[in-house]
């Protein structure tokens, strides 16, 4: 049935929501009144829950294999795909010190799941890890894994953190401490991240910090199971959840985890009422003539309540919805020649040159009083001209600004050039601009520049090699003349992004790891703040300066937010364009309604695990050579990492 | 000249002594100075140090190369490669906050190595990294490495650790707490522990813990730096050495770590006495006419005594010296059939059949009273005989006890088979022994025996499917029967090897880090005692007995230790054969002189550094599947370490 439709979301999974159920040897009728009753699939047990290998075996002298589950004819393949997660007998505890208790444990789980796997189920439930290690367990689901088809396996972990900031790094032992997240991630590590293992989240009625729950929207969560105990009871007598209970879950909806209902009817509804009415709720109440109502119905249509009253996806997000956690490749507009769909896209981002045009006003009204307005023809180049955009919002603002206006148009793609003429005759500017076509780099110009304007800037600032063209283009700025932008500066935040890192992982090679890309983040948990990294300004007095930078960071992870795991870090960039006006992507301060830029990712060879109140140190290089740039990065603390992307090996910017 | 020979290590690398001097630029003079003074090589500086390229820069207008060292002219390129080792500016600080300094230190190093390198040098000496963070220099470095020839580079880092058990994690970064091998770690970690890279100890007068020195010795230090400030003076007014730095200097010696003795003299030396006499070495004193003894050479004398006065090799490692640190895949046994080759050597090891022959002897005393010994006849089987060396020390027990024997000889590779009916033929043992051409696993035999005898062990006891195998033979063993041997134990302990790890690494696949080698530890730490792993019993009574197992165990690393880097597992076993008898490589209980087993190394795909206070914890499986047998391992503690060996993907024993 779904949870109703968002707008501009529709094909967001959370709006399915699931319903954990009791072993039922009668599959079809179970289904039936789950589906009936409004929910979208079912988590149910394949086995019965009396079933132990050890005592079948000493029964029947050894055969081992015995119907031990229903037949696969009794529902339609389709159904047991689209309808059925298979829970996997919560009794296994794989990690006993009971041996004969671990040996049906393991025999039990690689029954079911073969079973579960012969009926062609997405996904199959783990019940979670019963005591402190889990060694044992992972291993098992690591040899599964190594031959499962398509099969998700989600390991339900509860989301339960206990709250003491300060703890000695062996407590992990003890019992008083508790962070249920350190028991996934050394599952999952055993596992080596393997892409079909993910957590379905046990939403308990007390909450971690917020920190803490931040962290899990980096990890590959699928579902979030809620037990009708977590409710609360409102004024009317119907169930509802704490206002903590209700962000955490708009933000599994913003991250497409599935919600499932768990456990028994605990308010007592009022009869006769309509539950359409008491939440405003779109959903008909299906009453099928003869059958019972669900008794989990209200705790569903509250949650469909919450979904519907989401605030529609804005326009942005939505027209970034298929870019999101998909890694791109750095564009290498230096080497390369743009294309015209590429220039197509930019020139539509009018945030981005409004922000031009308020820059160059301001330094033309800067350079030219009112009075000598008539007089005084300031010169400006746009250097990287490409179809004209800059040249544009630069003679707007001499309009605005009634200056006078002589524009080079400097540009090294021949192509955009074809297009620059064509613009000039329409606009008829022929008099107001020179169109130069040449590599800023190498031109010899007939004067100098009184304004110098430029958007050489990449996800990361300096990364398209805004420095190296920029200090070619400054032999022709006048000595006391404007660069726009006259700075920007880079920035580097911790990140958790299991999606990226496995997707990254897939390729199975190093190249890979030591590359830089663009994304636009989705399912990342940002760590910290963000700090700065780089910062170039222009013109650059100083002869001597070199390109080359080298910043060492040190971030500290609030300590409520418990140990977390670090698979990169997220690159943004802060522009000064000229004075107050500013453009970037740095997320504090980032210029809104711009869509020309997404971050950047630095990826982690090996993800590092970093534990409260131990910092997190980071070191990056920007080196030059005499053909490229690039970046090097490595972290010291809390333990080293190799230095990524020595001499450039995997991932360069070409001069 | 070598500082002496030591019988059975004549290729032994610590014989040569070098001596570190100051910048000269008369390199001829230097050497030849040094070389008559009895060294055998140098540790010199190769360039000026009081050049700085920034000075340069700027007086001469940008060349930037000048002659910044001597001529290569100056000695032969044999002079060069075999006396120089090439000393890096001491002055270099690449991670100094100061940028100017920084850079300069950048280019001085890139431009002394290119120079060491064209001068086909065997080793540079980097100097010690400066302060608290080596990270810029380990980027630098790690940029050098890859493009470096043969060279070796040796890091400078002092010999010390302040002795602080109990620290908290990230003290690492306070003034109080320090251990140079944490800035080696961190260093070498950076660099990927690239293979030219290493280490040379800076020796000072006071010496950390024993084990805090001995985890050094499973790191790739190459040289060992005594100043002549570490000696003391003994009654006749020579250098010597602390108890605790001769020992230090005999492990050197004795892991293939060169001396470099430097500073000036210190001691006010006797004149006239003859130095030969005063530590009765060998040397004879090179007084080449009309040339100044060497400043150095009571010193060098002394490290010569005590390099002379070292016990010869024992024969036992003399014939296992080609095999130090060289990495075997382990035999299969049980799938290939043994070589003649393989038969001899192992026949060779009269220990290991003493052993047996005890354990024999007790068994049939034991089953057979003295007043029956003429009338009751025992039958032994020996499955897996071979060719007969089992059948012999069986024999030869029955001859010592006076008891009456009937021989079975199983063995299941024919070509073996050949052998044994010719040995029966030749000693006359055709009425005593049936030979018998089988797997034992499938044999049917036409009596049951009352002792059942084999050697299948492998480094780490079950590793050759000796349980396997017995569980088969079992079928013809009396019910009271003896089974030699009737138990063994295999054993873990955790080792430094980075030159095992180097070795492994350097075939860049999963395979090779996912199995276990039989090696003869040379250039290892043994970091811990070592804990029993699996045991089997046989006869096995418990007929639902499995030969899977599982073990978990947890070592704790002595906290005077210091930080360790955990490279793998060494693997060991200890065998029961009879009672008291028993047979074993374990180190604390290992039989003497016996040589049929290496230890068994179990490496980890990513060396884990454990820190004073941490516990290690490593999970072991063994595990049964229809056609092969194999291991997975992980570590859970301090991190999390993928399972090793999944599904026995990468290493396994067939069945």
């Amino acid at each position: 049935m779904t949870l109703g439709e968002r707008q501009g979301d529709e094909k967001n999974d959370s709006k399915y929501c699931g319903v954990e159920t009791e072993f039922n040897d009668d599959m079809p009728q179970l289904l039936s009144l789950n589906i009936h009753g409004g929910f979208d699939f079912v988590v149910a047990p394949l086995m019965d829950p009396a079933y132990r290998p050890s005592l079948l075996v000493s029964s029947n002298g050894g055969s081992g294999v015995l119907p031990f589950a229903g037949s696969d004819l009794v529902l339609s393949p389709s159904q047991w795909s689209s309808h059925v997660v298979g829970k996997i007998s919560s009794w296994l505890d794989l990690d006993s010190e009971d041996e004969m208790l671990r040996r049906d444990s393991e025999i039990t789980l690689k029954q079911e799941i073969a079973w579960a796997s012969h009926l062609s189920l997405q996904a199959c439930l783990l019940p979670a890890p019963k005591g402190v290690t889990c060694a044992n367990y992972a291993r098992c689901v690591n040899q599964i894994l190594q031959n499962l088809s398509n099969m998700q396996l989600w390991l339900r972990i509860p989301l339960e953190k206990s709250d003491d900031g300060n703890r000695s790094p062996n407590s992990m032992q003890g019992e008083e401490h508790r962070d249920s997240w350190e028991m996934w991630n050394s599952f999952r590590t055993l596992g080596e991240h393997h892409s079909q293992l993910s957590v379905a989240l046990d939403v308990l009625s007390s909450l971690p910090s917020v920190n803490s729950l931040a962290r899990w929207f980096g990890e590959p969560v699928r579902a979030a199971i809620i037990n009708s105990n977590s409710f609360l009871t409102n004024a009317r007598g119907y169930p509802c959840l704490s206002k903590r209970h209700q962000n955490l879950l708009t933000e599994c909806f913003n991250h497409s985890i599935q919600i499932v209902i768990s456990g028994q009817q605990m308010q007592n509804i009022p009869t006769g009422t309509s539950v359409s009415n008491s939440h405003n709720s779109n959903n008909q109440s299906e009453g099928v003539e003869g059958m019972q109502r669900h008794p989990l119905r209200s705790y569903l249509d509250y949650i469909a309540y919450l979904y519907q009253k989401m605030d529609p996806l804005p326009e942005q997000e939505r027209f970034e919805l298929g870019y999101r956690d998909y890694l791109q490749s750095p564009l290498q507009p230096l080497m390369d020649n743009l294309e015209a769909q590429t220039y197509e896209t930019f020139e539509k981002d009018t945030t981005k040159y409004i922000q031009y045009q308020r820059a160059v006003a301001k330094a033309l009204v800067d350079r030219v009083p009112d009075e000598k307005a008539s007089t005084i023809t300031t010169v400006l180049m746009v250097v990287g001209a490409g179809r004209g955009p800059l040249v544009r919002a630069s003679l707007q603002a001499a309009e605005e600004t009634g200056r006078k206006l002589k524009v080079y148009a400097v540009e090294k793609n021949p192509n955009a050039i074809v297009t620059l003429h064509s613009l000039l005759k329409i606009e008829g500017w022929e008099k107001l601009v020179t169109i130069v076509s040449s590599d800023m780099r190498c031109w010899d110009a007939p004067e100098k520049a009184d304004i110098l304007v430029s958007e050489l800037l990449g996800s990361f600032g300096d990364n398209e090699l805004s420095p190296e063209c920029l200090d070619g283009a400054q032999r022709f700025l006048k000595e006391d003349g404007i660069s726009i932008p006259s700075s920007y500066t880079s920035f580097f935040q911790p990140v958790t992004a299991s999606k990226l890192y496995n997707d990254i992982k897939s390729h199975k090679d190093l190249v890979h790891f030591e590359t830089a890309y663009v994304v636009k983040f989705h399912r990342v948990a940002r760590l910290t703040s963000p700090q700065p990294v780089f910062t170039f300004n222009h013109p650059e007095d100083s002869t001597r300066k070199s390109n080359h930078r080298y910043t060492k960071l040190r971030f500290e992870i609030p300590t409520d937010t418990g140990s977390a795991l670090v698979h990169g870090f997220a690159g943004y960039f802060d522009s000064v364009l000229y004075k107050d006006v500013h453009l970037g992507i740095e997320p504090s301060t980032a210029t809104p309604n711009m869509f020309s830029w997404f971050p950047i990712f630095f990826p982690l060879r090996t993800p590092m695990c970093v534990q409260p109140g131990i910092p997190l140190e980071v070191h990056i290089w920007r080196c030059c050579g005499t053909s490229k740039v690039w970046y090097e990065w490595g972290v010291t603390s809390p333990s080293s990492s190799p230095i990524h992307n020595c001499n450039g090996r995997s991932y360069w910017v070409g001069l």
